[in-house]
């Protein structure tokens, strides 16, 4: 085993330089694996986000990595890069839980097309990232495996449902992850965990197996250190599928451009709160922080958002009735080994109309070409990605904000879901921390389907500010 | 007026070769104009298939359309060409009636996408192509305009719903047409009329507005004379468009390449009924004919289908679905002025849970699958496009095939709406001609966004046969 300060430079090395050094045979797989799997010995029981790992495969893995190197036969972007897989993903021969005692030995006899393209990149699959209870809520517990902890703050939540993963980054356990975002399960744990998550467009990273092959409201996409690190991952699992309807053309590699560009005279809207939410005032101020930094990049910065009215009745009908449908069966059979608050979404679910259902499809119609309006005029619409700073691990979810009532569990995601129903790309990069020290993530929305551009806003945003390379102490 | 031989010579000359002539100034777009409105004259009162034209309007369109060639500003590739679009697509100030007595003043004050599209390549409007009442049902009659009848036998049906596209088409009043299909509203009366009508992958024509923007079921195409003129047509109104989120990337540019190609050991499927519908012996008989012909293209035709259990409930479930969510509002202000089988529809849509539309939605997701597992092996799937010949004019729908009772007023629709499901390609082109010579379409199926090989083989196919070529005698 390397000494400490050596197996960290490994591990908190970037992926796009540790799969270039890895290819140039500068290091090898097995001593980039060892790096991490020390790593996670050190810090994992601190902060419990791989709770599921299997280190003989990873080293073998690597192993072979090595050999396929020797071989001439490497030729995946992400060859010898250690990576676990968020616990709502099926792996093949590997325990899936989707944080639910129900699925508690669950092992999958087929991969999603995630960790099919993973595999094809060369990345090592060494474990499971831990999640909420079937991704519910933006707080990473369940009990089949606990809760994980924000390296930042171990008393602190971590965010959710890419919990794990976001806390995997932070801590230099693992150099690139895999997550979804349903309502801003990339964006908020980014946020929490001062890492980078992108959010695609829908289709972007098809999704399949999958109930609706057409489902525009679930992604899958990257988080990362670094947003060239969530290019580098996002270049592996984008491209079309022709099991996936709605997959986009472009290939993968449209990521792997340079991501450098002038903003000069770019405009950029800038909302607080999208009129329409509630937002801690410590959170605002850090984010008001980018604005001169985006005007020094060349944007023009104004205030203003879209008009997303309908927002919110729209998402948490689509959510409940996804939610209802998708796990009406295990809700019959173990009602009782349910959380409350996924039992309260498919109960909200379950009595929903057709015409309800209908009827939020077509706000959500509504809210796209209303997007598309607001982007006529600019390129870019930034805010919060979360309307609060990261919050006690014993709390479930956010009651109340700036004494304002929150009504149900996921009111406070406000920021992330009403941007989830127009369809638009979006990221949460590390824009600061708050005077307890806590990260605070900028929201960047880009135009339909201009899922690059929005990397290349923020990655020049993130050599500005370089709050990314700010570790935890505990790392 | 020029003498009758002379205008029907420019009135079934070929779109492709009618705006090459125009473009050259070979003709003008008047003369053109001038024998369209001669032959809508002539035989619009026999078929009513352009209950609303606007002379005056078309020609002054055609004068523009020659000043715009002689300034050198004419760069459509369908300049000059007439169209008269489908009554239940929205054009900007022209009468817009759906075929429902609601409707019969309505006159939007925008255009549809496909209609942008249709101007911007340079086609003049000429007036509105006549549908079933709010396009429900494949036989073309509604209270506002009457019946469309078919041209090869006016006391039969045209189908449906693009019944008066494609009855202008076989009659020469138009050269090229625009439809839309849900259950086989352009591959129906294609395959009654004798005519061409593609169904492309949704999203590959762009609509908008609409309620569902991520809506997979509904889309619209081109209906012509021959699959060069579709393909033309195809080219102007395909590719991506910002306020469409499911719009497939690929510029419409890539149906102008050469339809010619190879088909030496193709692997077609070729199914009767799809191992689950009623279909006349007759048809199958006509479509039969097909086999050695595209034997003799090359292909291995063997018989084989996908399985395609749940697609009558899914398709079913979620027409029923959408009808009632989208005319919902019509339905509780002005049932009296609905037509029975659009309110069966609306009321069995009604009672839906959102369960039962999850479920339908689910099952769409499985047909896909097994689509895609099943177009591994084929690289087509032929089949009738319609299970009956073109029936009498009086009766609104089919009630038995082949001694067996049909439930509802779409279950003969099976053969097409069930590739509705599937979400593939797929056209109906002339097949040939039963004892009494009415036509019958072979409907053509191809893979996932194949819909330039569709083409192909449906242009290969009919230059093999030349069916379409065949007037009916009243033209």
């Amino acid at each position: 085993m390397p000494p400490m300060s050596e197996h960290t430079g490994i591990c908190f090395t970037s992926a796009v330089e540790l799969a270039a050094r890895i290819r140039r045979r500068e290091v090898s797989a097995r001593e980039v694996m060892a790096a991490f799997l020390t790593q996670i010995e050190r810090l994992n029981p601190q902060v419990n986000a791989i709770p599921t790992l299997l280190p003989e495969r990873a080293e073998a893995g690597a192993e072979a990595a090595d050999r396929a190197l020797a071989a001439g036969e490497a030729t995946g972007v992400l060859h010898g890069l250690p990576i676990a897989i968020k616990d709502l993903v099926a792996t093949r021969g590997i325990r899936t839980t989707f944080g639910s005692p129900i699925y508690a030995d669950h092992v999958p006899d087929q991969d999603e097309i995630i960790v099919e393209r993973l595999h094809a990149a060369g990345a090592v699959i060494i474990g499971k990232t831990n999640t909420p209870e079937f991704g519910a809520g933006s707080q990473t517990f369940n009990p089949v495996f606990g809760r994980t902890r924000n390296p930042y703050d171990l008393e602190r939540t971590c965010g959710g449902s890419s919990g794990g993963a976001a806390v995997s980054l932070a801590c230099g356990m693992l150099p690139i992850a895999d997550g979804s975002d349903l309502g801003g399960s990339l964006r908020n744990p980014a946020s929490f965990c001062n890492v980078v998550g992108f959010r695609p467009s829908p289709g972007r990273v098809p999704q399949w197996p999958a109930e609706d092959l057409w489902e525009p409201l679930s992604v899958q996409g990257p988080i990362a250190r670094s947003v060239a690190d969530a290019a580098l991952l996002l270049s592996a699992i984008a491209g079309p599928d022709p099991r996936v309807p709605i997959a986009i053309d472009e290939p993968g590699e449209v990521f792997r451009a340079p991501l450098e560009r002038d903003f000069a005279g770019t405009r950029v809207a800038w909302s607080p709160d999208l009129g329409r939410y509630e937002v801690e005032p410590e959170v605002v101020e850090v984010c008001e922080r980018s604005l001169p930094i985006l005007e020094d990049l060349g944007c023009s910065v104004e205030c203003a958002h879209p008009d997303l009215r309908g927002a919110d009745e729209s998402f948490q009908v689509l959510r409940a009735w996804k939610t209802a449908a998708g796990r009406e069966a295990d809700y019959r059979a173990h009602r009782d080994r349910m959380k409350d608050t996924v039992i309260w979404n498919i109960e909200r679910g379950l009595p929903l109309t057709g015409l309800d259902v209908a009827r939020a499809i077509a706000t959500r119609s509504a809210l796209f070409q209303r997007a598309f309006e607001f982007f006529e005029t600019y390129e870019y619409l930034v805010l919060p990605a979360v309307q609060v700073l990261p919050f006690s691990i014993d709390v479930p979810w956010v009651r109340e904000i700036n004494g304002k009532t929150m009504e149900t569990y996921i009111d406070w995601m406000g920021l992330c879901y009403a941007i989830t129903v127009t369809g638009l790309p979006a990221i949460s990069v590390p824009c600061g921390f708050s005077r307890e020290g806590l990260p605070v993530g900028l929201q960047i929305v880009g135009r339909h389907h201009r899922d690059f551009a929005v990397l290349q806003l923020a990655h020049a945003f993130e050599l500005a500010t370089g709050h990314g390379r700010r570790r935890p102490e505990i790392a």
